[in-house]
């Protein structure tokens, strides 16, 4: 027998399938939703069943969008010559908090990886390619991530575009701001090491 | 403007106003369940509505209950002479875990603070005394916290129950177990030293 009345047990079950919920937490906020108001409730099952039904994939850069096309490519100040390659919608919103990017994105759904079956084929590879030869684009950065999968992506798209008259760069690596060299392993100061700039 | 489309957006708000839930872990549930299947997002929307729309309080102890009484108030196992006072129902889930008690509860709903203005009145206590008035009960355990709110509950309760021929017991205070005696306070030491008992 369950220590909670069945919807209790239901809703902490469901809580705890969340990234980074355990069984406390998942109490923890369940008894606050119990305690909440019946309006409340309401907003966050709503906001719940909205992110399914009316989220799509922007038409143009497959970012998450409410519309055809997403928040960058409906906006006319963002630089339309320059696109920022990402693996996933959620790294543009990292580079967003930053402030100092004003270009548009391309979302590619993965990385390559053979190991796992990914190939070009099932990244969105073939609508970067199309979108660069309508002709706007002068710069395209990749920023997958800096692992083995994300080189490789970084390499191939590289070696694809650049024959298209693009230049195509790589977002740095090296020892992150604020952190210790102490705590750097030796492939990372390597990075760092060669992607000195003067100063 | 946001980082998020609306939905999206509207999502992280909803998880960040759940204890617990900073930002980022907002921003991570809500990818989460952005890329759930519909299924799996109205199994958690539902199991929300549910526990304000399918949970009463227990007609004789005031816990958490799914029906009239709870699932401990009408279980024949459970001992009916011995009731454990509790301030909120999760305190009940915590007694639970032990496996290690068999009797009944009763929750208060608070614990007496005349500074909040809490009084006896906006407590369950009265229910408690007609519950006891009945016949059955032979020990009352009083687990409030042991903070001065907590104490003069318990207190209180002793004073009140006492005179009805009940044996008013209260959870012993001490250091906690696998914890150690330079962390713990003067007054639990104290209270340690007082509980002591013959090993």
């Amino acid at each position: 027998m369950s220590d909670f009345a069945e919807p209790l047990a239901r809703l902490i079950t469901e809580f705890k399938r969340l990234p980074g919920i355990g069984q406390k937490s998942a109490q923890r906020i369940a008894f606050h939703v119990m305690r909440a108001s019946r309006d409340d409730a309401e907003h966050l099952s709503q906001a719940i069943l909205d992110v399914k039904d009316k989220l799509t994939m922007c038409a143009v850069c497959n970012n998450i969008s409410d519309a055809e096309l997403c928040q960058y490519c409906r906006d006319p100040r963002r630089d339309q010559k320059i696109v920022c390659v990402v693996v996933d919608p959620n790294n543009i919103v990292g580079i967003e908090t930053t402030r100092q990017f004003n270009g548009l994105y391309h979302v590619l759904g993965g990385a390559l990886s053979p190991l796992r079956g990914i190939g070009p084929e099932q990244l969105k590879i073939k609508s970067l390619v199309d979108r660069i030869a309508k002709g706007h684009v002068e710069e395209v950065i990749v920023a997958t991530n800096p692992t083995t999968e994300g080189e490789a992506t970084a390499v191939y798209l590289s070696k694809l575009l650049k024959p298209l008259g693009m230049r195509v760069t790589r977002i740095a690596m090296g020892i992150p701001v604020g952190s210790d060299l102490e705590f750097a392993d030796e492939v990372t100061i390597w990075k760092a090491l060669e992607g000195r700039r003067e100063i």
